[in-house]
């Protein structure tokens, strides 16, 4: 199938959005989950760099663009089912906006939950 | 934080759901991406067997159950905003109903998208 023939065929939610899963592409570990729309998929393919769609700002989100934390695109992977896109990245630094690799650092240890990765960059840093 | 806080102040969207990816832990391959509810988090963490909502049949989805391709939690992650889930399990043989390994199948090359994944098990003899 042509890529144009898959994007128009990708299922879009009612905001036309997609999830997108970001990982790294070496190490495999996941980095975070955010959300694309057709135009940001479109961008993210043209560049070779990651740009999502922010639900909270309404506005394209180019990852690193206020944090310098860039996503280089390694590959671009579609589920079965056409509602979910597989990201490849090589992510410049921490992934995440608490300065953290991955966003996903709290773990359910019984009946806690912990965090269990360390932030690498004060994210005052990352943002100042 | 305790793990009922922490499951009370999960962000659900709209239909009381949130979105949840399943990683093979050892290999970190990310497997599929699916929903959750409330309940059938309680379930999952209560038997260590991935229990998701299923949109499609308005129902609790106990991985496995027709198929036989279970998946074993084996870690139950939260990421920074409390809205995605990250799912580490042990996956039984295929976790796509088309009898491939993994959903993500589909990868973008140039103007075009191919399947690089191989077929494990023919689907008519999963859903037999």
């Amino acid at each position: 199938m042509t890529l144009t023939e898959t994007l128009d065929t990708l299922k879009y939610n009612s905001d036309g959005l997609i999830p997108a899963i970001a990982q790294q592409f070496d190490t495999h570990e996941v980095l975070m989950m955010a959300w694309m729309n057709r135009a940001s998929i479109e961008e993210t393919l043209e560049t070779g760099r990651v740009c999502y769609w922010s639900r909270s700002r309404n506005r394209f989100w180019r990852k690193g663009e206020s944090s310098g934390q860039m996503q280089a695109l390694k590959e671009f992977r579609i589920d079965c089912d056409a509602d979910t896109i597989l990201l490849l990245v090589d992510q410049t630094g921490p992934a995440c906006h608490t300065g953290r690799r991955s966003c996903f650092y709290n773990k359910v240890e019984g009946d806690q939950v912990i965090i269990d990765r360390e932030v690498l960059i004060d994210p005052k840093t990352l943002y100042a």
